[in-house]
């Protein structure tokens, strides 16, 4: 069998599918004809000020990748195929100038067989189609409702307009003959009990019957050989079977270990092996059960359904689920590699989380993402490609690159143990987006899943009934701060909180690379502090990000940008934390906390993630990381703000989400302000048993005079250092004659 | 060919599968086990009295079905097939003691070839299997749990334990040669805009080619072919097609015609018509949409999703749905024929409905049904049959039982235009069934309803977000009336009211026919009152259905049956009424009201229904016919009861539910209490657009005084005779000194 033949391609732009490019520049692949125009004129980089602007033309061209084909000599029965891993978004395939093939979606491979071009030296074009866009729809995010083209290119609150295009996975032909072994499916299913697995292993050959064996077997992580199979080959599709009892059992951090098998497949022909596959798998059983109490509403008749399941059964347990939302790490997918996903998922784990949901605004994470939560025991809800948007107008051709991409992305995932969860997209039934259970491709989906992966969960959307999104302000426009929107929500309206935020600023370092030195300080409108979501970046609230009203109405006017910098990273921390410990609080009436969001594709100005662009840690994370430790004190703060004089209280709880018991000890709760530091009370408290939180007693103390920007509540527990918690809280800044504080002023930008 | 082969079997009872019945008695079929027995030993009817009882032991036995099955000579590439057009529940068939087949499912014929045993006379034996009982449920409709059987037979607040058994369709042997035509399965697409439609003809030929062509042609109401079609015919699957431009639409009653086309076919072989078929179809596009205002919820954040979407849109045009769910008009399935469905659907259309709910606790209705709801144009949601139960332990077994019985349902239901929505099942999504989005069985039937009829929507379950069930009572618990039950819900909680009761006693006449005539009054437990579930019915109410303590409440002591009857009658009227007419004042925010129930399976002695059995209809039903017409004067009335001197007040409001405007009118209102008669107001209105409804005046005047047991309010609509509505109250009776009224009694049975 001859070698793969690399393919080295030069792109240029054209304005219509049949005309040549004025120009080619060198293309690397994986990558974007974005990047690559713009390396090869030197550009700045696209992420400071508003360069990104200048890119805005390109969506609107025709791309043509063009390699030369050399002349290729075929083995007998030998085809070379055109393989492109990622096509963003669709493209014509042309030889010679002459269509081969057509394709549309990002997620399935493109193969096409070039054994006809293989005498001699061919030209070899991928011409990429503009971005999609919806006829007819506005210059937003809506563009993207007739595609299955992730929609964040299109602009978000927290994204640029602008929409990569190009090879976003590598391309090359392969040379493929009888010995050539197609991509292995895996699929499992666990008996009951968990006692058994039975493992499917799949391949589709291509017509041409190979007449050779599969010889498979799965290793257990000690790499001992557990079970073993054989299976001829032959054309179409090929089925191995392999069961193994008493299964190591994959867990979610926190829970237990990750245990991955590995499935080692060789294809023998005439007594040679011709090729070998290698592919790691983890058996986990996961559910959506009902939360505790939620069987019990509604109550009264004329009565509805009950709350949707939101609680994560793994292996039979019930686990909280505290995690974040992933979103792109890049704007251009191709750039996204292993090491990025690694130092970014890194973090996750030690922040104590256990979950991350894949948002469907942007791509589908390859392999390589899965390959690391299954090894970090991060688990995770998967989006398909539909966020925010109402795709029931796109028609037939949608439903059928849907149906194809979902195929592809469900054949793949499906033996990723850390697929924990698959949804039909986010925020769908709202009336933004306006899609409802009767939406043709959430039903398509639900089918699909259905058939390909039965076993793991399936929601449409969430938010559903009783899974909440939002707040994501510190502070609404009723004047409640974000610990009051989280207290007053009644089990009835939160068994899940799989979506809220609270947002703050980069840091300083970070804004000074990217907005000019002339915009930074103060702030302004017509900035980079406004192409880069610190103004007036959700429609909701002309004060996002940067919430300046909010750092106003809590500290009066800012002096210097370092102020309004760690001013706003304090909210953001306390807003942050506040929510993942009301809602652990709440267990197991509540049993999904996931902020809005983990990270983000480029430098925000300011935005709701916790790492900024592309993997800096916003301070926000080390309060997240406490208030998401397995085992913490915890203080339910009434509210943010506190005047001298008052009589501040909280009540004290004992949080535990680990799978065993907390030993008994002490909470010493103190307060410090300014100069002065009291011990409010000291709550000695018995065990707590494993997955269960301890309500202890309430601490009250009237607050000092003496006006300070902030205290401290901390919680001390002497003997086990690493439950200690310390709160930073507002002392309001009280007007010279004591007076009520100042009223919230509008923003006037 | 030969001509078909009838059968005419005995049966009888054994201990096991492989015993011989100890006798046999003659069996009609269609029918049941049951009815051959009881038929065969003189037994009394089963509807009277606690007669049912006498049955229990029934359902516990092995029931054979023999016939002699002839020696038949076969023309060339002739079978002899067994055909069994329903099979309840599960059965072996045996021909001369040997197993030949084996069935699982009522509404999958069972075909057997039994060409095999053609040279010969054998015996053949059906053999059904005893009830399917979930191992280890309860003694009632769980049980039901692990098998499609329909639940109702286990047991329900309105129906005896009594499961039915045996072939409840017809059976016979039918020669099939190369000339024999399978069952045509149709299925349309209507285009976006509704000007042509596509049909769809599909047949699976055995594997014996037949070589033949198939023609068809499709023919307009009025005989006229508007296309044609041929194909050759082939083993396998044969697919044909037609399109029809500008399609005549079937509409629902009350919006337009019911325009029904037919498909004929013939089989043509070597130039000869072997085989004709004519199928009527008619063609609609059925969506559910939105509410209106549905989109402005969830306001606050942290947010849910918007309600579901309640609201059926006909061929464009948003319909207030007017109903009542249709249950089992027999306990035997078996018995029902096509004049039961036309006398009960008659009275559905008489009385303004255009909708019914087949409730999933019964059969899935053969094709009579859904023929006449075509022509009546009645449109009806069909439910799988899931009910009130948890089927997701249920297994492999259930599942692939499940999925056959569907495809079977949906392939020969889609073709109907009444039928406008499938629905999983009932109830399913409440703490009585315990099932959830994630259940395996609901998301199979979704899979399966987007493949074969994706065009007609599907809601895994009624109550969902916004849909609501209940309440079944005049009075509940909290002491509102049904008049107050259903003026305290918001929007929020009632997009549609899919399912609402109000129990009423069976007639005088009827009560006499089965309650034997020493138990008939005083009403007392432990009598064929309570068997007919007049009492302890429902175990939400001990004084279900009989309502008791509510008449109690009102009245006082009842002194005679024919008292009781009409004071009960009189509630169920006004209540039912009630529910209608508010739920219409809600449109568009609501656009659904169906009633709990419409007919009933046996004689109950007090039950939701408005038709007692088996088609008489309760006084109810003529104010329900009032509440549905298309345009009515409509009074809010606060509350059913009054007493002298008090303030009484209504709202008036003109109500149009038509596709046009109600031209303009005066309505005049009027309370007739005792010999006193007085005009409150006269309103005249405006013309009112189509499908909108008319706020009025608020009426109000001062009681008289002066004892009586009810008072009239009366709208007259001079020059509209037909909108005019006459309301029957309470005038509560008070106890000598003035004080309050008597409060409830609880009622001690």
């Amino acid at each position: 069998m001859t070698a793969n033949i690399p393919l080295a391609f030069h792109v240029g732009p054209s304005d219509g599918p049949g005309r040549e490019p004025d120009a080619f520049v060198p293309a690397r692949v994986p990558g974007a004809v974005q990047l690559d125009w713009a390396r090869a004129h030197d550009w700045a980089p696209w992420w400071q000020g508003d360069n990104f602007r200048q890119y805005r033309w390109m969506e609107e061209k025709w791309w043509t990748y063009r390699a030369v084909l050399p002349a290729m000599t075929l083995a007998p029965g030998e085809r070379p195929v055109l393989v492109c891993d990622g096509i963003d978004y669709a493209c014509v395939v042309r030889v010679d100038g002459a269509e081969v093939a057509r394709h549309e979606g990002m997620f399935t491979p493109l193969e096409v067989n070039l054994g006809a071009f293989a005498g001699k030296e061919c030209t070899l074009d991928i011409v990429i189609l503009p971005a999609p866009r919806m006829p007819g729809a506005p210059d937003d995010r809506s563009q993207a409702r007739g595609s299955a083209k992730p929609a964040v290119g299109y602009g978000w609150d927290w994204h640029p307009r602008l929409v990569p295009l190009g090879l976003w996975r590598a391309a090359r032909i392969e040379m493929r003959g009888a010995g050539w072994l197609p991509k292995l499916q895996l699929g499992y299913r666990l008996a009951e009990n968990l006692s058994a697995v039975t493992v499917k292993l799949e391949w589709e050959f291509p017509s041409a019957p190979p007449e050779g064996r599969l010889r498979y077997a799965l290793q257990d992580t000690g790499g001992k050989t557990v079970a073993t199979g054989e299976v001829g080959a032959s054309a179409g599709r090929v089925v191995g079977q392999l069961t193994v009892a008493e299964p190591a059992l994959w867990w979610c951090r926190g829970h237990g270990a990750q245990a991955l098998y590995t499935a080692r497949v060789e294809l023998v022909l005439a007594g040679r092996v011709t090729a070998t596959q290698t592919r790691r798998v983890g058996f986990r059983r996961a559910r959506m059960v009902m939360n505790a109490g939620a069987w019990d509403r509604p109550r009264d008749f004329p009565k509805g359904r009950s709350d949707a399941p939101a609680t994560l059964e793994l292996n039979g347990r019930r686990i909280f689920l505290k995690g974040s939302s992933w979103v792109p790490p890049e704007v251009f997918p191709g750039l996204i590699d292993g090491a990025r996903y690694a130092e970014l998922l890194r973090l996750a784990g030690e922040v104590n989380m256990n979950f991350l949901t894949s948002w469907g605004g942007g791509i589908v994470n390859p392999d390589e993402f899965y390959e690391q939560c299954d090894a970090l025991g991060l688990m995770v809800g998967t989006d398909f490609p539909l966020a925010c948007n109402n795709y029931d107008a796109a028609g037939e051709a949608y439903l059928g690159v849907l149906e194809r991409e979902a195929r592809t992305i469900i054949g793949r995932v499906r033996a990723h143990p850390c697929n924990v969860m698959w949804k039909g997209g986010v925020e769908l039934f709202n009336a933004w987006s306006g899609m409802t259970d009767q939406s043709l491709p959430l039903r398509l989906l639900g089918k699909l899943c259905y058939e390909l992966d039965r076993d793991t969960p399936y929601l449409a959307t969430t938010p559903l009934q009783g899974m909440m999104h939002g707040d994501y302000r510190f502070r609404d426009e009723r004047g409640d701060d974000i610990f009051q929107i989280f207290q007053r929500v009644t089990s009835r309206l939160g068994t899940a909180h799989c979506e809220f935020g609270c947002p703050g600023p980069a840091s300083v370092e970070v804004l000074r690379e990217f907005i000019p030195p002339e915009e930074l300080f103060p702030v302004r409108a017509g900035t980079a502090w406004e192409t880069h979501h610190g103004l007036k970046a959700w429609d909701a609230d002309p004060a996002t990000w940067l919430s300046l009203s909010t750092l106003e109405h809590y500290f009066g006017p800012t002096g210097s940008l370092e102020e309004l910098v760690g001013r706003g990273q304090w909210l953001q921390g306390e807003g942050m934390r506040s929510v993942f410990e009301e809602t652990r609080r709440r267990w197991p009436e509540c049993a999904w906390a996931c902020n809005w969001c983990f990270n983000e594709p480029w430098p925000a100005a300011a935005n709701n993630s916790l790492v900024t662009w592309p993997a800096r840690p916003k301070p926000a994370l080390a309060l997240v990381a406490a208030a998401c430790r397995p085992v913490l004190a915890s203080a339910r703060i009434p509210r943010f703000d506190w005047r001298p004089g008052e009589t501040f209280e909280c009540e004290l709880w004992l949080l535990n989400d680990a799978p065993e018991a907390a030993a008994a000890g002490t909470v010493e709760a103190r307060i410090v302000w300014g100069d002065d530091s009291r011990t409010l009370l000291r709550w000695e408290h018995a065990a707590v048993p494993a997955q269960t939180n301890l309500r202890g007693p309430t601490a009250r103390c009237v607050l000092p005079d003496g006006a300070a920007e902030s205290f401290e509540l901390c919680l001390e527990t002497p003997g086990f250092p690493e439950r200690g918690s310390r709160y930073r809280l507002c002392c309001r800044l009280v007007v010279a004659d004591g007076a009520a504080p100042p009223a919230t002023r509008a923003l006037n930008l």
